[in-house]
């Protein structure tokens, strides 16, 4: 047991609702609806960096997050994936992985940029997008979960 | 030839400063003293998600990516390194291994967000320690040059 898992969040909840999950992570789906089909990738041991893991689990980890892009790509049709791994709040290990589309409330920004301006009919296409969107992710979780289940 | 390579400012340009390229893939020091050591890892085909990449390809570029890091923790000693591939603007695979201070101008937020309030006396603090970790890159680019020529 690492000395800093009884103060990190993400030792003591799962982080969300758990789509999938092994002996060595699961597969959140980001609560809220600013950015349909967001997921992580959170590792089950606290661990801070990428490069703190031996080879074969960081292949292991990153072999679940190229599973979540792919069935991003293959079922929700984004315009781009993001992906990234910060910790700097929860230094214990997490990927974001993020469905972008060119008409969202950030694009092309990243979405922990401030959003850029936008007319009242650019947000209101956006919403409606994101309406359409948010139909889809039950077959997401789905395929994802079918997926990671095939892989292991 | 993708046909969108004549429009990417990655297949026209290398990105910046090349600390190390082979036939695959090339890392790049960030231009600006904003976030120093702040390090890019382009992949020279101009391809846009990494599932888009054979499965070998991806694993050859995330080597490049864990060798960065790994050559931050240890020359620059970090308090976190954040990783991105995000490519909203340039949809041509790069990744952001960005060492992070506790001090520095974003710390805990991304870098691409809005910086936090700081009082003069932090501004002038992380200033300092910029200017310190600045006279380390030298070393850092010699480690991380002679780290990828012994790995291939």
């Amino acid at each position: 047991m690492n000395p800093h898992s009884d103060r990190c969040t993400l030792c003591q909840e799962d982080g969300g609702r758990v789509i999938w999950r092994d002996a060595s992570l699961r597969i959140i789906a980001v609560a809220g609806d600013a950015h349909p089909g967001f997921t992580r990738v959170v590792w089950n041991e606290h661990i801070s960096e990428m490069t703190q893991l031996p080879s074969q689990a960081r292949d292991s980890l990153m072999a679940a997050v190229w599973r979540v892009e792919q069935i991003q790509r293959s079922v929700l049709r984004p315009d781009k994936i993001n992906l990234a791994q910060f910790g700097n709040m929860t230094p214990h290990l997490h990927w974001h992985v993020i469905p972008r589309w060119a008409d969202d409330s950030h694009f092309p920004e990243a979405i922990w940029a401030a959003a850029p301006a936008r007319s009242h009919a650019q947000a209101m296409a956006w919403n409606q997008h994101k309406t359409r969107m948010a139909k889809r992710l039950p077959d997401y979780w789905a395929a994802l979960h079918e997926c990671c289940k095939t892989a292991t």
